[in-house]
Formats: C-alpha cells, sequence, structure tokens
C-alpha cells in the first residue's frame, strides 16, 4: 500500500517545489497542508495579473503573475503560453531545485483502500528516488518495491535499472478523459484503485497528464515545455502531452526512466466538455500525425544533452510537422526560445561549483 | 474487482482445453471443481509413462504419456522434452479447440481483496475476448474494462486495438523468482494484489511464466513451443521463457496483442531452489545473450502466418545463438521438427471447411 502519513522528517524538504498553476485563490492547499507545508511552493498566476490570489497562511511560497514572467523573460516571455495551465512550466524553469512536483488545483488527498490520506509527494519522491526499469518488462510491476523483485527469466545485467527522471501520477474519481469521451460518458468516475507503479518501457509512449506529476529537474527539466497553448493559439489541452511525447523521445535517448502508476490524487472537478471540445478539436485529428512523428524520431549522438536533444526535436518538428499545420512552425520555434530562456535563468554550473569537489 | 463466481453458462466451453502437465495425482483439481469441471482437459503425464495417474471423478479429460507421445509423433517425439514440465506444450498440438489454458497442479484458487473465490479461467477468457492495445500505453490501464477508457491523448485511430493472442495471469503467495532470488529471499510472499491487466507494448519482452497462462491457439498456437528441456538437455526451467519471448516476437510482427495481469492463482509450493538452480544456471547467463537476439530480432515481411514466423526465427537462432552453445543448434532444429509435428496433427483446413462460408 502507498504511504498515508506525512514523515516526521519531509523527503527532500530543500531539494523540491511544488509548481501550482491557477487562476483562483489556493483553498485547496488546506488539504494537503500535512503533506506539502514543509515544502517550498511556486505559484503561477494565470489570466489578468492584477488579480489577488489568496494562499492560505503557512505556506513558503512565491508567486509569479502575467507581468512578473513578462519583466524577467523579456520578449522571451512569448514562449509561456497565458491563459492556459501550460503556463506552469515558467515555475520549473525559475526553480533552482533538483526536483519538481506540480499539482493543480482542483486536486485533493485521495484515500487508499483502506481509508488512510495519501502522501501524493511521498510517493513521487519514492518514486524518483529508485531506479527504473525500460529494457524490460518486470510481470510483478516495481521490483524495487518492498516484498517485490524480478522474476525468474529478467537478464541480471538489467537488474540494477537506469535513473528515472519522471513520476507520473493517476487520478481517482474524474478520469483524465478528451471532450468526446467525456461528452459519451459523463457520469464515468475512476474507482479502481491499482497498487502499481511501473515503468513505461522504452519505445512506448503514454499519454502524460500534468494534472499529478513529479520529476527530476536536474535530470529532464530543459525538455518539460508545456507549448503554446490557450490565449492565440489554435488549440489548448494538449500542453501536458507534448511535454510527456518530447520527454518520453529524449529519456529514451538518454537512458533514462519513467514511471506511471501511484500516486492516486482525487480530481474532484470535471472541466467542462463543450468547452474543452473547442480547444482540443484540432489536437484530436493533429494527434493522429504527432503520435507516428513522435514513435519514430530518433536523435543523433551527438545529443548528449537535454538541452541538445530537445533543439534538435525542434528541428524535426519544423521540418516533418509543418506541414500539418503552421502552428508548429510557431511551436518549433517556441521550443528553441524556451531552450534559450532556460539556459538564461539556469546558466551552466561553473566547475567550482560542481558537487562532490569535482571541479576543484 | 476480478469476477469470482462461475459464470451459469462457462463462456467458450466447448471451445477451450486445459492443459495440464504432472508428475502425480490431481487432487488440487477438486479446488478448481466449480470453475474447470465444464471443460475439457488434457492432462500430459510426464516421468514413468507406467504409473497410473488419478483424476478425481466427473472430471472430462484425455491423458497422455510418454509411451503416447512417441506413438503419436514417432520419430519427431524428439522436439517433446521429458522429466520437465515443457512437456505441456504437446497438449497445445493435439488439442482441436481454438483456446488453450494452461496452469501447474502446485496452484490453487486464490482470493480476491473482498474474500471471493477467483475464477481465473474466466478472467483468461475476458482478457482473450478484448482487444489489445500494443502501439501506445494507456494509463488507466485495460481500457475495455467496465469503469475505464482510453485517456485524453491516446489516438482515435488506435482504439479499436487488435486481437489478443496471450493472456499472461500472476501469482499469490509464492513469486516466480529464480534460484538465485529464491536462494537469497527464502521468505518473500507476494500478498499484493494489482487489480490491473494491461498490454505489453510493441517491442518490449516478458518473462512470461507458464503456470497460469491462456492463448488462442488460433492465433498463436505454433508460437507456444516450450523447447528442448528436462532430461538430456543442458537446461530446465527456461521452457516458458523460451516460449514467451519467440511468442512475442511473432506477435508484434503480426499485430497480435499480449496481456498480463489478472488473473491471481495461489502458488502454494517453492520449488527447491538448490535443484533450481542446477538446472537454471546455464541459462542466467545465455539470457543475457538471448534478450538481445530477440530485442533485435525481426522477421521479414513473407512471414505471413505464425508457422512461417517461426521457421524463421528458427533460422536465426541456428545463426547467431549456435556460437553460444550447441545447444542452440539442437534447438534450433527440434523447432522446424515442432512445426512439422503442429502441421501433421493440425492439416490446413481445407476451404470448405472456412468459417463463414468463404470457401464456398
Amino acid at each position: 500500500m502507498a504511504q498515508t502519513s506525512a514523515s516526521p522528517t519531509p523527503l527532500l524538504k530543500d531539494e523540491l517545489d511544488i509548481v501550482i498553476p491557477t487562476i483562483r485563490n489556493l483553498d485547496f492547499l488546506e488539504m494537503w497542508r500535512p503533506f506539502f507545508q514543509p515544502y517550498h511552493l511556486i505559484i503561477v498566476q494565470d489570466g489578468d495579473p492584477s488579480k489577488t490570489i489568496h494562499v492560505p497562511e503557512g505556506f513558503d511560497y512565491e508567486l509569479y503573475n502575467r507581468n512578473d514572467i513578462n519583466r524577467i523573460l523579456g520578449p522571451k516571455a512569448s514562449c509561456i503560453s497565458f491563459k492556459d495551465s501550460a503556463c506552469r512550466c515558467f515555475g520549473y524553469m525559475v526553480s533552482k531545485k533538483k526536483y519538481i512536483f506540480t499539482i493543480d488545483d482542483d486536486c485533493f488527498v485521495a484515500k487508499d483502500p483502506s481509508g488512510k490520506d495519501i502522501n501524493a509527494l511521498e510517493q513521487h519522491i519514492k518514486n524518483l528516488l529508485s531506479p527504473s526499469t525500460p529494457f524490460f518488462f518486470n510481470t510483478l510491476y516495481d521490483p524495487y518495491r518492498d516484498g517485490a523483485d524480478f522474476v525468474r527469466g529478467y537478464p541480471f545485467s538489467l537488474r540494477e535499472g537506469v535513473p528515472t527522471a519522471v513520476s507520473h501520477g493517476l487520478w481517482l474519481n474524474i478520469p483524465d478523459y478528451d471532450a468526446p469521451t467525456q461528452l459519451v460518458k459523463p457520469l464515468e468516475r475512476n474507482s479502481r484503485f491499482v497498487d502499481a507503479v511501473m515503468t513505461i518501457p522504452k519505445g512506448t509512449l503514454f499519454p502524460m497528464c500534468g494534472m499529478n506529476l513529479g520529476f527530476n529537474r536536474e535530470l529532464i527539466g530543459p525538455a518539460m515545455y508545456f507549448g503554446l497553448m490557450g490565449d492565440g493559439q489554435p488549440i489548448g489541452r494538449y500542453d501536458d502531452m507534448w511535454a510527456g511525447w518530447c520527454m518520453k523521445v529524449i529519456c529514451d535517448h538518454l537512458g533514462l526512466g519513467v514511471k506511471t502508476g501511484l500516486p492516486y490524487i482525487w480530481h474532484s472537478k470535471a472541466s467542462n466538455p463543450f468547452v474543452n471540445l473547442k480547444k482540443e478539436y484540432k489536437g484530436i485529428y493533429w494527434q493522429e500525425e504527432l503520435i507516428p512523428f513522435f514513435q519514430a524520431a530518433t536523435l543523433s549522438k551527438d545529443c548528449t544533452t537535454v538541452q541538445k536533444c530537445y533543439l534538435e526535436l525542434s528541428k524535426q518538428v519544423k521540418a516533418k510537422l509543418g506541414n500539418v499545420d503552421d502552428y508548429f512552425i510557431k511551436l518549433a520555434d517556441a521550443m528553441v526560445t524556451w531552450i534559450e530562456a532556460w539556459d538564461e535563468l539556469n546558466p551552466p554550473k561553473s566547475s567550482a561549483e560542481l558537487p562532490n569537489g569535482k571541479g576543484k
């Protein structure tokens, strides 16, 4: 079962930021207080910057609105979406921590089958701190979990695993469906608690949802760009999908792991399916071309850093998806701007700053 | 939750055989009576053919011992292992049904978390009768299950899925560990009930265990050869692994699906780890070369039937694994013999026999 109580000493307390995109008061944090209060929050305020967002007392946070984003990034702010939760990726960029956990403000604490509150953050951290196994499937799921291991026939040379870059958590109650499925199944709720964490195999793509997501910023941060969505763009609700497809291709290239499964959060509010349909409909046919593109994408051996991988991918987006729609030419340019902005805010460490005195 | 009671009209009653390899009296069937009694059993008696195997009353069965196998296959009987549960694949060959369920005689009925008996066979049939989704990962697992669907970002063109060839079930209590892991963790028991069925993605290999396994014999039967193991062979306990790797490469080539997860059985008896180590030790280092071989294996476009795929794979085994050990040359020859024997016992249907009157 998932861990269900806050640790006396919170894991990675000074090494993790919680990123929350929002347009409203953050009352939802009250429910998360036992788990989140020890951590630093980065709140990215979407929409009207003159509106005041109320954050419950006792939380340690920094808050950025659109004016702040424009001031900090200058012309490069064009790569950060407006009026869309894609703006959350600005928080990844300004963080100085090794790990990020991001959550939507309509997500609440879920309960495990025994009725205990699930500490989603703690489970993400466990997922991120234990290796992944992308090269061969383990039928008993996460082999590093207590009470489990690698089964008969699993090559011993693969049992060390690889570093985990991303931990993708799931949702009880309102499932993350597209607008057509929402319309067809308005009453469907997810009540199945699947007690498993697994590695998405190398070469396999999946739909990454940004609602309940942890990642290692040092390993994969620059690939977690949530694209151009919302205001002034022809599409919405594909921000996390885009990031997930780009990220997975790069993780596969660099030998990094991506996990999905636990932890669950309680997703409280179904978004309006008619509004969603308007945001999604181009994506619904574009994705039929995007998936084969990402499935076939390969990166050259020169791509030894996430930034190099991402810039190489942006070129392929422009060359191969530009004929799908002009939007992808604009998006490919924004991908480059994103990396430039990332590197500006996150200059490469000088050798003196390297850990373990390796630079000395 | 898994279905937990026998249906009033058993699914596929006249289209499925239950194959059981054994060396002892089949008292374990008493516990399975409510679920298995409506079906036909094929019992493959291993070891001394003069020994009488007792089958509880009321079961409909045919039983084959070594003398029967030799009589039916003649010189081709050399491809069927002796003194190893790999002999079970003879049962697949003599069956005339569309579906096979195979189970070990130390496997009992498991209980779901609510305490109800799990009808493993019924769950396998459900897995086999619903499609698989090998081309893209669905984060809510089986999208065809009640209460689940494809999540946002899943391409609509892939939502019909592909036919399911294999359903791989799991085990509570004694996990299916190799000898080294058994030796290191003698007390480990699997008590985690993971309420999920999922498709193993295309291009991903897994360790297939033969203890609790269903498959569509018409779709994939000739690939389910359990190899040369046991008496006179340098290796044991790799029969199901070998079948699983060959089968998966062929399913990926032919666009067929492979599922793993539910149903669980209760695995009662840990085999002796010292004996297992003796059987396995060559496999433990050979598999380090076998896995890369199968991961890289591709089949030509001419391979349009399972038989053609399997013969092509046997050539590659001989050419690329023959230098690992002479055993693989012998195994490659046995793979050819297996297909010859399969085709002899299962002559291609004449056009008049094709379903739906297509041959008329």
